[in-house]
């Protein structure tokens, strides 16, 4: 089974910003909050989409299925079937490695939350936390993006 | 927004056996039963599978989303990712128009259901329902799929 492994942090400060090379604008919504089969819908700056299945995190790993669709089904089903509130996100991605590194910074319902994260290959020592990187919140469900949606950051 | 438009049956006779033109098996499991946003994998004739997202019905009527996906991954969330027990049925292929007419015969947990069904075009008046048809059914929300998973025939 596809599966994705990664380990998300807090932001302790915002020395990554140094390390940024492109940030893209994440709008989801889900069809499903189940820990076990979350189902999102993911738009990428207004053009590009992706349905995406996950299954049950185990550590640091989860399944993962990720299918293309029409941006404007995508825009549909956000503005339609989606549970609300839909997450917002600017995607900042880093000049970092091993691993690819990426901070969150969410807006709306869940404004002054940043998440880092890193994504790297399932099996693989975990690459080392950068300085700037807080608290290890990967076995943290609160920080899911589906339990985001149903408990906001703002409502904590 | 895409729309599918169908009129669902019970099945009072057997006469619908003289229409048949072909069947496939269906095996069907569900990421969401959530009415508003469904959420259903599908394998059809264990080679070609769809992923299908509907939003709520409205009379006959209801948003539909449809991808086709690899088989593979199908049977891979088939078997662990999807709510149990999973539906199985036959779908026989009727030779009547106006409409596309199948017949599905449910087994397993839902052994002794047949369900026909009639799509035609959103706007279009419903097709008469032949002879053998019995109740209509469409607004009986018992009789989605996604409510059979959660509470199969053979319970009722």
């Amino acid at each position: 089974m596809p599966v994705e492994t990664e380990r998300k942090y807090l932001v302790a400060s915002m020395d990554w910003r140094a390390e940024v090379t492109r940030s893209s604008r994440l709008r989801q919504g889900y069809l499903s909050t189940d820990l076990d089969r979350i189902v999102r819908v993911r738009l990428v700056d207004d053009e590009t989409a992706f349905l995406t299945i996950k299954g049950r995190r185990r550590g640091d790993s989860r399944p993962e299925f990720e299918y293309q669709i029409p941006a404007e089904d995508a825009v549909q089903m956000l503005d339609h079937l989606c549970q609300r509130p839909l997450i917002e996100k600017e995607r900042y991605f880093l000049d970092r490695s091993p691993g690819v590194w990426t901070v969150d910074v969410f807006s709306g319902d869940n404004d002054g939350l940043l998440l880092a994260e890193v994504e790297f290959d399932t099996g693989a020592t975990p690459p080392t936390p950068p300085g700037w990187a807080g608290t290890d919140v990967t076995e943290d469900d609160r920080y899911t993006n589906s339990s985001l949606q149903e408990s906001p950051f703002r409502s904590w």
